[in-house]
Parts: structure tokens; sequence; C-alpha cells
């Protein structure tokens, strides 16, 4: 019989790869990309500050686990940037496919209990249907917004995005979970765009 | 008046410097140092996989918690290695000094409700005292150790840590928050050190 320890361990080693996954937002003094490791970090950081902003009955605690996990099937997919052509291509067919397998294979290294409580958790955060999954969705979509304004434009600089493009890809999907949130923000983005 | 939102992004924004302070520990793969924030996501990844190693009653959303905050001091300190002369030199004077200085300026950037809990949580990781922060320093302590078996030596081998140094360093604080791991790590590090 094989260890459970040794499944863990499994799947604690290849989520270490998520620290090589890049994605088209830099860091906020601009230096590199950020990778979508810490990133995660980040997030799950954004959801203890900001728990405020979060709908009455949201647990930050779930948002935070959903947070940890909802990029790990990045590293067989990779980031797809909102932005990009691909980005906007509604979720394809092909990318919702293959970060289906990617969840199959990598939270399939856990122990039974664990893959399907993971899994679950990564099915909840895609679906964006339940209070804590809308908040962490809004979360995700924050943050690079604020990259890109401390970093001085970031990727709406390298994809030409304009203020109303802005608002309906991003804006529209802070506001279904963290409405008083993106009503601040985007006073910052419109004085950006000016 | 300021608004709350400001401070709490002030927060966030300057967290994102512990992006850039790197660590003694590679990746998993070895191609790179660790920085510090993408190991408190391995960490907290940790938490939330490892949970069944955890002391009854141990709250795994606060010991999470507690991981995403641990390492924040370090955006004004840096990382001392555990296994560097200074990570030997059992918490110099100056080092705990630094860092209340610096848990001081960091999380009082955040609202006061907000810097008083933070900074709450902070100082019950460092006193290593409750069953959480035992816990949380555990996993601290078994990450990097878990990157050096798997990248072929890393940090022991700069070092020219011993089997019995790594016991006593890292092992003994390992096992006193989860001894069943360390007792399964402790098998494969002597098979490393052979």
């Amino acid at each position: 019989m094989t260890h459970r320890l040794e499944a863990q361990f499994a799947f604690l080693n290849e989520a270490d790869r998520l620290k090589s996954v890049l994605r088209a937002t830099t860091l906020v003094d601009g230096s590199r990309p950020e990778n979508s490791g810490e990133h995660s970090w980040h997030l799950a950081l954004y959801a203890m500050v900001l728990a405020d902003q979060a709908a009455p009955g949201v647990s930050i605690d779930r948002v935070i686990r959903m947070l940890l996990v909802h990029d790990l099937v990045e590293i067989d997919v990779g980031d797809v940037p909102i932005h990009s052509a691909n980005g906007q291509a509604h979720a394809s067919a092909a990318t919702m496919a293959a970060e289906q397998k990617a969840a199959e294979r990598i939270f399939g290294l856990l122990p039974a209990d664990l893959a399907h409580s993971f899994r679950a958790l990564w099915d909840e955060f895609e679906a964006a249907e339940t209070p804590d999954a809308v908040f962490a969705k809004s979360l995700d979509r924050v943050q690079p917004v604020m990259a890109n304004l401390m970093s001085g434009g970031g990727t709406w600089a390298t994809y030409n995005v304009t203020s109303d493009q802005l608002d309906a890809r991003v804006g529209s999907k802070i506001a279904r979970g963290a409405p008083a949130l993106w009503a601040w923000v985007r006073d910052k983005t419109r004085a950006y765009f000016g």
C-alpha cells in the first residue's frame, strides 16, 4: 500500500510548477511578469484585507481556499491573458476541455478524499455562481487592474485596451461580487485613461 | 477623511514587494531561488493538503491566514536562511528588533482594525506557542526540506549541512507540530544523506 503522504507530496511537488507559469501582468513595480503562484498568494491576501467588500454570507475562509487552488490548471494549460485575442474568445471549447483535463490530472494526484474536495472547490470557482465564487472572481479581476495602475499601464498598453473595453471585460465582473470596490477603482482607471 | 480602501490598497500594493524577496531555497526543479510570496502560497496549500497531520483542535483556516502573512516583515528585513551563520545565531537581538519595526510599519499601513488583527496573527506565529502557530511553523520548516530533496540537495549542499544538523535545526521543529510527518520525511532525508 502506498503511504497517503506519497500522494499528498506528489501533488504539493507538482503544484510547485505554478511558480513557473508567467502571466501577462507585471509586478506592481513593473520589474518582471508576475507568476501564477505568487499571484495566488496575493489574491488570498486580497481576500483577507478586502473581506468587508464581500456580500453578507460570503465565507472568506472558503474564498481564500478557492483562490489558493484556482490557477493550478495553468500548470498544463498556461495563463490566458484576459485582454488577448484568446481571452476575448469567451472560453473557447478547446481551452475549457484542456482545463478540465488538467484538473483531472493535477487534483487526481491527491488522495481520493482531497482530490474530490479540491476539485469541487475549483469547479465552484469556475462556475462563478455561488456568492463565495463570485467574490473570489471579483478579486481575481481587480488585482491586475491595481497592478496596471501602479506600473503605469501594463497590459492595457500591451493590448491597446480602452476605458470602455476595461469596463466591459473586467469592471462588470468586479462589480458583480464587489460593487463598492469597483466604483472606487473605476474612478482611478478613468483618471488613468483620462 | 481618507477612504478606507486607500489604506487597504496601500498595504496590498506594498505586500507585492514580497515577490521580490529571494530565499536560499530553490524551486523543486532547481531552476531558480524561490521568492517569499510564492513560498507563502505554497505553504498555505501545504496547510490545506496536510491538514490531517495537525493536532486535534488546530484550525487550518487560521493556520492558512497565519502563513499568508508570516513572511511580510521580510520586505524590510530580507530572508535569513536557517542553515546560514545568521540563521544559527538564534534570533539575534538586532534581527528581532528589525522584524518588530518592519511589522509596525507594514501592518501599520492597514486600517486600524485590520492592522491589529494582522499583527496579532504575526505575533502568534512568531511566538510559536499556540497549537495553530506550532503547526504553521512545522509546515514552514518542512517545505524547504522537500524542495531540497527534490532538487538534489539545495541549501544542504550550499551550507554543508549534516544529517544530525538537519535533525537538530529543522527536524525538531517539524516534529513539534507534526510528528508523524517528520517521521516519514526523516526516512527520506536519511536516505539522501546515506
